[in-house]
């Protein structure tokens, strides 16, 4: 709209009958220009919270019949000015009706990064600095509508790295990066510092537009710059800021390979396995089974085992009974055999494999590998094998992204009867760890299923747009073998997570899982963050949703309940929030998620 | 179960087979008296919260088995002991399976309405003095369940009546009144301070259960009292007080008749009426027309306007014309033709009515009073009628509980049109009031519907088991005649109610919500509770819900906005909290409830 066009205004003068044209002609653009090249951008005088009820009215006037020209011309989105003040309830019932009745269009609300601190006089809006709290506002007014996105306005003044972060698990389509924000190089050309250059690098990692507006404050660049093309003149006079942001994605390292072959999994929920109640399939196998790094590590930890378990002395004459618990198409059997070898010790391997088809493959393998004198195959599930004799070694992968919630404890504590009292275990013991995490993306994915279940379901996921609110804590360990049969499977933990002071307000959507195995001694094999193996792609973490948001305050402290629950068909995790407000009891009774026995 | 039973214990001693009878013989009752007679309680030691694992696992699996025994004799209800300490969640995950998983039995959770300073010495449970928060922890882990409810222990200290008011809002079933809260009479008998004496007579006005507690510490009570029965040996050590209780509900007041009337449609949800797109029937008519209250207030506003229209020397020869807008069976017809006779003056009636079944009443009634040289009835929508001449008074009774909720204004909007310049419209304005409310029995009325559109319904009802947190406030008003055709119908407000600091924190169900009206001058008519009109029954409150309650904290404010929205088929409201925290906007679009035009 024109900028003076104010609606209270034209109905005076036009009396109702010749309604005036309010926008220019669409015909400078073709339609299919319109809507892929084009984000429409609303009025930025309009303020549906002001006091001033005629303002109000012709704002939310205004605001209808520009967004009913865009959805007229389909462009993709509009730009939404930020909210004025400190109120923004008026602004977000009208942006919530034109995203209930609407069509596919994009919102994106305008953000300060930072609220200017001239922005208002008045004592109330000083308490409100915070603009991530206005967005949190806003949306949640919204319910989280997957249509409203953010445009973050980039200024020169960053908040702490911590406040920056809870961005990241936003839904953020662009950084409107304001030219008074860059700085000026020793060629009198446009640069920025360290710190943007590093949140730009975050912006384009997360697939984040970057707008530059503004006027050119440095006008010595166009005229500088070399243009092999001689059209210099033409130059748009925001081109050098333009180039610069190239050049900082030009410079970027490109994307290490695993990485690569995750983009495509990228917040992605997945419902993890069963393994036990249903059989992989083949390609499953192959995936898993290209994972180097972890046999390695699994190589690395037999070896040990073996070594100690028999001195240099006794090599040539003690075998060690070796069972793989759940061998699959044989990797860990292989891995063991190389172990065998690298320490020249002897072995007699028990290959267990409860899948039929697994153990086609497995016979294959054996006889083209030629192992049919140190290996025996066994068709049969671990927990109900009579096994002929007992093993020194048990060798198992039966971990999932959060340890246990394969069963692997319930598998292993089958498998224990044939294991020799001083027998061990490889994984030695596993722990579970958790975060509380920003994940809007995530949260809209699970609430479009518009169920119970879903959200209390925990699901693999490569976490990408995901912001991480505290540090991992462990949650559930447990040790193989057991000391004693009374030893229980079931787990009672309670976190307490601090939220960081300078990272301002956040919002909780759930959890992230991981888990981190000691295979023997100092072998491990994990996925939490800190101690991750690097080059590992067996598993991405585990995402635990929250059924309704969790709003923490800066320094506040999180008090989160996990359970694992054991009946007799089946294991399941129970979860809920304390504090700073107690959430409903996620997954009773195992009534959403469970994992069959 | 035995004081001494602990599971762990049995294990080691039974070694597994043999399970010793863990309660007394069922057969000391017949099965219907343990469902009519009994309730359950749990043992009192069991602590699901310890640090303690061994007395947690024993604690979970003694409760469970109890209510399983409790379940086998067709129990009503268990009483559950108070949580141990500060934290809550395992017991509540516990007992949210026991709900989930269950019968119809009724779980009561005790709740010392004061928590005992000496309960705990660590400084943690210090900040957590408020038992009603140990409370609404719990139920929010158990999501609200209907079959959770509260057993309160009464004991000699009480909190303010702000704090007790809580609970009048809150499922309490129970009132467990220990002996060491009784004083002792002049006589030595058990008596209570007046302030335990109200607390008892708004259980009794709750209909919640008094349990006598304790030693007797009276002795000399039972020894004193004059027995006729002469068994006096064999009266039960606690009777004295039990006599005392009895004493109290005989005591009370007799419910007022319209009180009693209404007995049955307390906290009771009904749909408000949809006037302009459904006719009332015979049934409602005859229900309105008998609230006399309510047509004495109409005819003095009536008398008035007519004093103030017609001199008294103009009495005998100017006759003002009064049109009932919505004249209905003819009520108002009758209050204006009153008016007129107290008054002296003459009136010329138009009768103007858009249900046609009405209208055959009202010709009957016309005939039948011998009103047909002074009564024209018209067959019409007011809002499409021609009149042939212009009203000096319009008279209307078109309010709902919300004053402006059956679209008033939009109805007088049309008949003004047919009102002279200076003409007075009875009721010449009203307004709406709100005010937050703990209303857990109407909350999960609306939940059990488990749709949304339940939880953005305006429902009619009989508040009773309801805390009302906050005075009052003044919403929307509207005033007749307008006096420019611009003014519109929609409107906007922000509410700040600031909750008192001597509450506690307290649930926030929805809002409660009245009106006023004022029909002329100083005669008004309303339902606002604290200037509402004595003994009229046309109006029950109207309950706004909330799609999740928010908690608030004492001395804090709550920011509530209010929409009056109109489109050109239907008026609605769209509503939500801002602060503490931010609510979702409830019946955007009016999605799930409008009334149409």
């Amino acid at each position: 709209m024109d900028h003076s066009y104010r609606p209270s205004l034209v109905q005076k003068d036009a009396l109702g009958s010749g309604v005036l044209p309010f926008a220019g002609s669409d015909l400078v653009l073709s339609p299919s220009q319109w809507s892929s090249h084009v984000v429409g951008k609303i009025s930025s005088w309009i303020d549906l919270d002001s006091e001033d009820e005629t303002l109000r009215i012709d704002s939310e006037t205004t605001l209808k019949q520009e967004i009913a020209w865009a959805s007229h011309l389909s462009l993709q989105a509009c730009l939404l000015p930020a909210p004025k003040g400190t109120s923004c309830a008026n602004y977000a019932r009208c942006v919530n009706q034109i995203l209930q009745g609407s069509n596919n269009m994009q919102l994106w609300l305008r953000v300060p990064l930072v609220k200017p601190d001239d922005d208002s006089m008045d004592a109330k809006s000083v308490a409100l600095v915070d603009s991530w709290e206005t967005w949190n506002s806003f949306r949640l007014l919204c319910e989280h509508h997957s249509q409203l996105s953010v445009a973050l306005d980039i200024l020169s003044t960053l908040p702490s790295p911590n406040s920056l972060g809870r961005w990241f698990g936003e839904p953020v389509r662009a950084a409107i990066l304001h030219t008074d924000c860059f700085l000026t190089n020793s060629h009198g050309c446009p640069c920025l510092s360290k710190r943007h250059q590093s949140l730009i690098t975050g912006f384009f990692n997360h697939s984040i537009q970057i707008i530059v507006s503004g006027n050119s404050v440095h006008p010595k660049a166009s005229v500088d710059a070399n243009d092999n093309s001689g059209t210099n003149s033409q130059r748009h006079p925001l081109r050098p800021y333009l180039d610069y942001i190239g050049y900082l994605y030009q410079r970027m390292d490109p994307l290490p390979e695993q990485e690569r072959f995750e983009l495509g999994y990228r917040d992605f929920l997945q419902s993890p396995l069963q393994p036990l109640m249903d059989n992989l399939e083949a390609q499953t196998y192959e995936t898993f089974e290209r994972d180097a790094v972890k046999y390695i590590q699994y190589q690395r930890a037999v070896s040990k085992a073996l070594l100690d378990r028999v001195p240099d002395e006794e090599a040539s004459v003690k075998t060690i009974v070796l069972m793989v618990v759940g061998a699959g198409r044989g990797p860990l059997v292989r891995a063991s055999l190389q172990a065998a070898e690298e320490t020249g010790r002897k072995l007699k391997v028990y290959a267990v494999e409860k899948n039929p088809n697994a153990v086609v493959t497995l016979h294959a393998l054996v006889k083209l590998e030629g192992w049919e004198d140190t290996v025996t195959i066994v068709s049969s599930d671990m927990r109900h094998w009579s096994a002929p004799e007992k093993a020194d070694i048990l060798v198992s992968e039966l971990l999932g992204s959060f340890g246990d919630n394969e069963l692997s404890p319930e598998c292993l504590d089958g498998a224990q009867r044939f294991l020799k009292q001083d027998g061990i275990s490889i994984p030695s013991s596993y722990t579970s760890f958790l975060q509380p995490v920003t994940a809007s993306k995530l949260y809209n994915d699970v609430k479009a299923h518009k169920d119970l279940v879903h959200f209390e379901t925990a699901y693999v996921v490569k976490m990408h747009n995901v912001a991480k609110l505290a540090p991992t804590q462990p949650v559930f360990t447990f040790t193989h073998p057991k000391h004693s049969d009374k030893e229980i499977n079931q787990r009672y933990k309670k976190l307490n997570f601090i939220i960081p002071n300078d990272t301002g307000s956040a919002m909780v959507h759930g959890f992230a899982g991981y888990f981190d195995a000691t295979l023997y001694k100092d072998v491990h094999l994990g996925i939490e963050p800190s101690t991750a193996t690097p080059n590992m792609f067996s598993w991405f973490a585990i995402f635990f949703p929250l059924r309704t948001p969790i709003c923490v305050d800066p320094g506040s402290t999180l008090e989160v309940h996990f359970w694992r629950c054991c009946g007799s068909t089946k294991v399941w995790y129970e979860w809920c929030v304390a504090s700073p407000a107690s959430s409903p009891m996620h997954n009773s009774n195992g009534r959403s998620y469970w994992v069959g026995l």
